[in-house]
């Protein structure tokens, strides 16, 4: 079969996003990411529309991708305007691409209403601006705007708009489901009809998951002839976002057997996805297909007795094929296999069944250990603990706007010392958090690497107000690893306090090595 | 063409999503709601599995789905023992659900490695506890777990447990891609496959997301046959979740004119999935297809100057269709019309104005008034309030276990004296709930007909640590009405104070008329 080349929009399209808003220097980094991972065309943005994406390419220049093109995208030459005196192409060259993405309309309707112009017109504007593009030397990506949606409506008008690209020269013609409201089926009908309609053409396929075929609409249209694919890593996108090529790529490769990434580099598919979301500072999405935290995470008991026998019961392929990793749950549906799977190695059978008990015990009153399994970490832990906690007291106080300033004192035994400091925070949580981290620092200064980077609280039970049951659960991390732990209690400080602990135990003795030496490693 | 019949199964397969800990209450709210949206199979959890489900099915008894049949799920009997004599078999039948879903294996070496028994034993398995359930009365739905997984290793096996599970009587043979590794086409492949060895057998698709293709697979399935579609709200579900309906139900009914949604039940369904989400205590998936607050959302300046001029250039249908609306990014006028609908007669053109103007500011710092209208109410009054906080003193002590005593002093001029009293809880806000009631009661003796009937957290950019702006929501009640209240402040103490103040100064100005008589209505 045919090898798919890559068209990545992450930087453009996926920009739109709401939520975010890179800087030039976010792009650089993007693009050269992408460029390692073996994406051969890296969409950077739209020169003309604002000056940030402008600096981003001059950027670029001084420190250039290697092994992929960096592309520049704008619209064809305005309505009435020769091609050679358009402001909008003139933007698209100066940016100093080996190729450029060109868009123009498809859709009768979008040039009659939304540009005001006449049809032909739309197609002189198409034809004139990638021929003068071509003159200029550019490898010319056009980007067919709304195809499906103006096939369905007037299919002649939609090819002539295609025909009219060709003729100026397109190196590529890629068909955009705009508006993402295209079933594959449907898709690949078009894809089809305009294969044999323009033969020899090469044709890309642009789509968006309004509908949540963004995957499937890729793949059927690939099936039908295309062989260009845009998207964007994570699907970042507008509204509901672009295809997504970390679900497109694996399943190009693996299930299809059409190779779209070099040699290996398919391994690398979940770090860069990370990559992208760190950079955008978007929470990662866990549920993600392929590279997401939780994509092989498995809770079911009855699967995790059947995972230990043989993966692939449970897999539909192996994690670290696009560098994932299997997670195993602990919860109090899963039960005993899931914690035998996590820890099995290091407890004895009656060790276990006793941690087993514990674990039970505790979700009844409000704990949940499947989201924290360093808190399940610390209850296997038979060491010296390497702090203890020998009183606390927190004082709030406020006028009008109720409670305003936070102070805490605090003693504590840290190895052999005891520390007596006190902290303010700008609330009780806060506050609790910077004494305990001020008290350990005295004799750890490695606590000053460890960082708060999640703190959420659920309340349980909500039909009892404000003397209900609250879990706090705590993610934490330190640069190279993260890990999460849990409290529980009617008191939001208590529970707050036990998460907080945890975190920092963690740290002490499973990262740093400071409890006793049995439990280092 | 075929309608399609819908099956939830949120309560029981969407729960094994990381992150998921439903009550039993929670899961008979979610089951009441799913009824009321016109899903007529609403499976509720494994009785025999865990305490909780079984608890749930006991409500449910109590309290009956209107127009939805609940169902109990379970598997097949064990190997070597007779259906009768079934311990999960008896637990599924003790849930007393009109229908119960069995599951069985389809995938030939699931039977031989993970149960350890034979291929013939396994057919008995299934026929005999399919029979079983029949003549206890009972709908039965057979899930063929691994069934194109199994079908692609095995076909004539995987068949003859499909034959196993209708000569056992079998209501619907439901055909699951339980690992989500299968492609759209496969499937429906299988489907056409199955329909023609087994005519006039009702046959239902059951898939996961785990390749991004969870919808796709479903559609092409219904293409091909499947006349019942298994999925859950907004995705939920184990590794990257199942099928998700809110994509599903819309793509069914709206683009391939499907009908399987009651008559104008399709408009609640973005009410539905915020519901689910609210109850599950999870963020609302934003960029979710239809029903995400960002699935109408327009950033690019482009896009929103031809929205003006007609939506359907750059909608794929109309956002009020599934209830969701229109949103424009750069001037966010998403929650005006709500607001001038809510209040808009009680105020002057400019007073709406200002009002708008304060939401909007509040709402950057955190505030969320969508869920809060007597938060809202408030801002409208322009009376005198009943009381005033004037200073408030939190203490709060504790020892190795961390913070435990909460002890709360206030002083508070109400109506035309001041109180100054003292109170204690078992957490700060309960302690700062008590003394404040204890403090209007001396005046208002009809404060303690009010209760806090749910108070929930929410920590926004969770990217801050303890550090965050936390949102806090209260609802309470006096028997008649209730009301919601918001807070939001990097002080949780300070959110929940006011989210509680505001809770309190509603009943009385609202409920009591005890602000200045111009309020009171």
């Amino acid at each position: 079969m045919l090898a798919v080349t890559l068209y990545d929009t992450t930087l453009r399209d996926g920009s739109q996003r709401a939520g975010i808003s890179y800087s030039s220097q976010d792009k650089v980094r993007i693009a050269h990411r992408l460029a390692d991972l073996g994406i051969p065309y890296v969409e950077g943005g739209w020169p003309g529309s604002n000056p940030k994406d402008g600096e981003f390419f001059r950027l670029l220049r001084e420190r250039p991708l290697r092994g992929a093109k960096a592309v520049a995208f704008g619209s064809t030459c305005r309505a009435g305007n020769a091609a050679e005196s358009d402001a909008t192409l003139a933007a698209l060259l100066e940016a100093g691409t080996e190729a450029v993405a060109l868009f123009g309309k498809s859709w009768d309707y979008h040039v009659t209403r939304g540009l005001g112009t006449t049809l032909e017109e739309n197609l002189r504007m198409i034809r004139e601006s990638v021929a003068y593009l071509k003159r200029q030397g550019r490898e010319v990506v056009y980007d067919a705007e709304h195809l499906f949606d103006g096939f369905r409506r007037n299919p002649e008008y939609a090819l002539a708009t295609l025909r009219a690209a060709v003729a100026g020269g397109a190196d590529w013609v890629v068909l955009c489901d705009t508006n993402g409201g295209t079933l594959p089926e449907d898709a690949a009908a078009v894809v089809r009809r305009v294969a044999a309609e323009l033969p020899g053409v090469r044709l890309g396929i642009h789509a968006h998951d309004d509908s949540g075929l963004g995957v499937a609409v890729t793949l059927a249209a690939v099936r039908a002839g295309a062989t260009m694919v845009q998207g964007t890593i994570n699907g970042y996108g507008e509204r509901c976002g672009n295809a997504n090529l970390c679900a497109i790529i694996p399943n190009l490769q693996l299930k299809m057997g059409i190779p779209c990434l070099p040699e290996d580099k398919l391994r690398e598919l979940t770090a860069a996805s990370h990559f992208v979301s760190e950079v955008a500072n978007l929470p990662p999405w866990d549920a993600q297909p392929f590279v997401g935290r939780n994509a092989f995470a498995h809770k079911a008991g009855v699967h995790v007795s059947a995972l230990l026998k043989d993966p692939a019961m449970y897999e539909h392929l192996p994690p670290e094929t696009v560098g994932n990793e299997r997670r195993v749950l602990v919860s109090d549906v899963g039960g005993r296999s899931n914690l035998l799977a996590a820890f099995g190695d290091q407890l004895s059978p009656a060790e276990a069944a006793a941690l087993i008990q514990q674990v039970k015990e505790r979700e009844s009153r409000g704990f949940q250990y499947e989201g924290a399994e360093a808190s399940v970490a610390l209850l296997t832990y038979k060491g010296k603990a390497p702090f203890e906690v020998l009183g606390v007291k927190l004082m709030v106080t406020g006028a009008a706007d109720g409670p305003a300033e936070s102070e805490v004192a605090i003693k504590l035994r840290v190895g052999d010392q005891i520390v007596h400091t006190a902290a303010e925070g700008n609330g009780p949580v806060h506050a609790l958090d910077q004494a305990l981290r001020k008290a350990l620092t005295e004799v750890y200064p490695s606590v000053s690497r460890m960082q708060l980077l999640d703190y959420k609280v659920r309340v349980l039970e909500g039909s009892q107000g404000t003397g209900a049951v609250v879990r706090v659960l705590i993610e934490s991390g330190d640069g190279e690893e993260r890990w999460s732990t849990v409290g529980a209690s009617s008191n939001i400080l208590e529970a707050s306090w036990q998460a907080l602990t945890d975190s920092l135990a963690y740290f002490l003795i499973f990262r740093e090595g400071a409890g006793s030496t049995a439990a280092a490693d």
